[in-house]
């Protein structure tokens, strides 16, 4: 077995030399941001993008670190070369840093960088048959914009999915609004115009689902932001979620509602055809 | 400078040999609970207390762990002696534990427990002076009553107070909803009566909070658990906080508000003449 390279701040170090201090803000505030970016053949999907959101979440959370986009995507690129990575993922996290544990922002601190490639692989299967979903009570901060370390309301979600026997939890604030999936957005589809969820502070703009606006452009499906209502989820033609590791997965299923005829529909599978075609592109955010 | 000693899970090593896996649950999920437990003259005070609500926590975030009260507390106590802290403070942080980063819960992981000082003294100067606070939107999860390491509203709420000269911010959902500060409970007190929002899934149900209810009750003091609005906040004859850290500590002013005469209440000062006379009491809650 092969071990694992870390990039911890910007020296590569080994997985199991790389370590967290017990007062690092991560570990006892969940006081930090992060990303997980794809990996295609060789090179970052929509790196530019994920980026400009990890910036965005600092930004946002106070976190006050200047990336330098070209070392960092040479650092992650190393990376890669490193731990032989050709198809996967890269989690990046960025803590406030360490200090001698008290709420308010340290003076002085140094924030934490680390970075190293999680396995990950296409869900053909999911994306083929689709999945079931359960819709979940959305409780969790107003916030959700902020790709934070503050993870316990969607992991709690998702293993409520879990033992239930679905593969999703559907968050709803209340049967006027749904918002996104634990760890997903979601769309639903009727008469051919896909509809999700605006980017506002309820949820968090996913990078896929910035690259299926772009898709959509490119087929001419109309392409509607705006809230929708559980009544509505469960009577669209087709729903279906999409995310960095789950690329597009129809949702053919939520609770007891079949949704449509129960099996993928045509846009899911019209946007899971082209996400290839496309894939090349650098940048969808200015 | 004399090292620190950690308590990690049941042994006791040196603060630079205790360091966190970075796919520990806490570091990349806040997926952790924690107790701050005070010790004055070398004795805790309401142990019993915090670790009933160390295991309410962990309940409620469905993480398995069984603590043997007695082992902690020999292994806490001894903790103290070889930091040598008599008066001051123990951090106890309990996480779901390591594995490979994914939302749900592991399948197999160990809890990761981490204990270690950290110093506090009493806020002489605040408790005889007073403070100011500022209001400050409530748009946290509604899962306060749980002190997981989801800890960013509370931490971006604090430093906001502090950037504007305050000291504390005090949450309010809406106008019609006080709930707690951002590491406080908050009190207001009308004609004697002692007003705090109930313990419900909107506040954390502090140890201190019930230890004032229990020293209302031995000074005959009505304590009355009811929301109060902000207009009842700001109009109140005396508002207090309190906290494991604080004890008491009266607000004389929040944001452009004088509260009563601008100087600490004559309640506050009750509690605070009273807090010593029965700190021997060794558990309140069943």
């Amino acid at each position: 077995m092969t071990t694992v390279i870390v990039l911890f701040h910007d020296r590569f170090v080994d997985r199991k030399e790389c370590l967290i201090d017990i007062e690092d803000r991560a570990n006892q505030f969940g006081d930090g941001v992060y990303e997980v970016i794809r990996v295609y053949d060789g090179e970052f999907f929509l790196f530019d993008d994920h980026l400009k959101r990890l910036e965005y979440s600092l930004n946002e959370a106070k976190i006050k670190y200047d990336i330098n986009h070209q070392q960092l995507k040479e650092l992650l690129l190393e990376l890669l070369k490193k731990n032989e990575v050709n198809n996967g993922g890269i989690y990046i996290q960025i803590s406030r840093g360490i200090a001698a544990r008290s709420h308010p922002f340290p003076k002085e601190s140094k924030p934490t960088v680390i970075a190293y490639p999680i396995p990950t692989s296409r869900p053909l299967d999911k994306q083929e048959n689709g999945i079931q979903a359960t819709l979940y009570q959305d409780i969790r901060w107003h916030r959700c914009d902020i790709k934070s370390l503050n993870l316990l309301g969607n992991v709690m979600a998702k293993q409520h999915a879990l033992d239930i026997g679905a593969s999703e939890a559907i968050f709803y604030r209340d049967y006027n609004h749904v918002t996104e999936g634990s760890s997903t957005n979601v769309f639903i589809v009727n008469d051919g115009v896909i509809q999700t969820h605006p980017a506002n502070n309820f949820i968090l703009n996913g990078i896929t689902r910035l690259y299926i606006k772009y898709l959509a452009k490119q087929l001419d499906l109309p392409f509607n932001e705006k809230v929708f209502t559980v009544a509505e989820l469960k009577e669209a033609d087709e729903v279906f979620i999409s995310s960095t590791t789950s690329e597009v997965i129809p949702v053919t299923q939520i609770d007891e509602t079949v949704i449509g005829n129960g099996k993928p529909g045509p846009i899911a599978k019209q946007l899971l055809n082209a996400f290839f075609e496309h894939h090349k592109i650098q940048q969808l955010t200015k």
